[in-house]
């Protein structure tokens, strides 16, 4: 680790599945060493929250432990809500030099990215002006093995650091389900252009009123491109997509130049 | 109206304020001319709520109201979980022609758009293939004054409709706050670089415990640039952003090639 020698550097880590989720405690190994830790993830799991913000209710806060360069809170917030509160709150000079976020129990690539709550959190990141990197591993149980995740994380960690990268995009990193030795490599790619095709699930509870459970399947739009997230985790690669939080379509803009209203 | 004479299309709309918001009337009152028009929306306020999906408890949904044309549902969900609910157990076929969503009460420019559960649910047409508008008006209000955006919604509507628009982008309008004598024109144009600031103002409960409330303003970080929706709605003029689902840097992404991983 070459970077900024002799700096100790603050970290700030959240996640969506959870304070006590064993994804975020391999993300805790994984930055310890580059100096002090502040964490602040959410009490419940919110998987599936994207960007959303608690505007109806207030927000409670917790410190859960503290030890020497690390300490840890939890809310009831979301994980948008997490990186608000910690750089209004939590943080020395509401200031880190590092954002991350996960490991999350589950690929974030493709248009997963827009329901994640793990990589919203690096979109707020970016909005402090945070370098900021999301990781996720293809596996969602909760006991899944995050050891490949960290020697590699902590490259891409260091490409960052020493390259003063991420004032306007952030990074969505995710892991193949794969042994640090079967991982073949780390892929800088695109985004998959993929849906999810949900179906509501109807039930009858034991009152007789109907109720519906969210179910899904990814469908991938581009099976056969070669050059993607999807294609590269496939091949057994860890893959990096820098993301951007400018929605605008510049494409279509031009095309709709004639559009006359 | 010149598009497809003859065939009554089907509209499906949503909002992020809930089914008994002032807005989802005004858009009610838009579409209706074009055909059938299927409802669902949040019960309650889903302001803020992004594209966060409802995983961990089931949804309830209720039918509020039918009539010719017109039926209304309401549901436990956010504004993406409506749009799911209804392409798979309220539209006939499966199947919409067209989803709107809104009218907000308030901007969903700039940076607002990543918070929005009203943008979130036309991120989820385009999921579906559908053509979808997102529509909000500069006005946060209850009682807001929707009058002006129901013709100038109509001519949006008649050019996606006549052009086919729509496969791979959805359309971000924003309406300022201004009667239609006033409204100078529309513009379609890019989406401004800004980030909201957000505090969390501290709190004692009367347990003696402390409570956080988000509050916070929006900082446009492109002050003076000329040609964004930020800067059109200043000047008067309703604004068209087109928005892409694939959030790749793709800038970043050529820079990222000499990255030695």
């Amino acid at each position: 680790m070459s970077y900024r020698k002799g700096k100790k550097l603050r970290i700030f880590v959240t996640n969506d599945d959870g304070v006590n989720a064993k994804g975020i405690a391999a993300l805790i190994e994984m930055v310890q060493p580059y100096g002090e830790v502040y964490v602040l993830a959410p009490l419940a799991v919110n998987s599936g929250m994207s960007q959303a913000v608690t505007i109806i209710t207030p927000i409670r806060l917790k410190k859960i432990r503290e030890e020497e360069n690390l300490k840890i809170y939890a809310c009831t917030g979301t994980p948008t809500d997490c990186v608000k509160l910690a750089f209004s709150h939590i943080l020395p000079d509401k200031k880190a030099d590092l954002l991350v976020s996960g490991i999350n129990h589950g690929s974030n690539s493709s248009a997963s990215v827009l329901y994640s709550g793990t990589l919203a959190a690096t979109t707020e990141g970016i909005m402090y002006h945070t370098p900021s990197i999301g990781f996720s591993l293809c596996d969602y149980t909760a006991d899944a093995d995050f050891s490949a995740c960290i020697p590699i994380g902590r490259k891409i960690i260091d490409k960052v650091l020493n390259d003063n990268f991420g004032v306007d995009s952030y990074l969505n990193v995710n892991f193949p389900k794969l042994s640090i030795n079967e991982i073949k490599g780390i892929k800088i790619c695109r985004q998959a252009k993929g849906v999810w095709r949900e179906e509501f699930e109807k039930r009858t509870d034991p009152h007789g009123v109907d109720y519906y459970w969210l179910t899904g399947d990814y469908v991938n739009e581009e099976p056969n491109a070669d050059d993607t997230d999807e294609s590269w985790l496939a091949k057994g690669y860890a893959t990096i997509v820098p993301q951007t939080l400018d929605m605008t379509n510049y494409a279509e803009l031009e095309k709709m130049k004639n559009w006359n209203l």
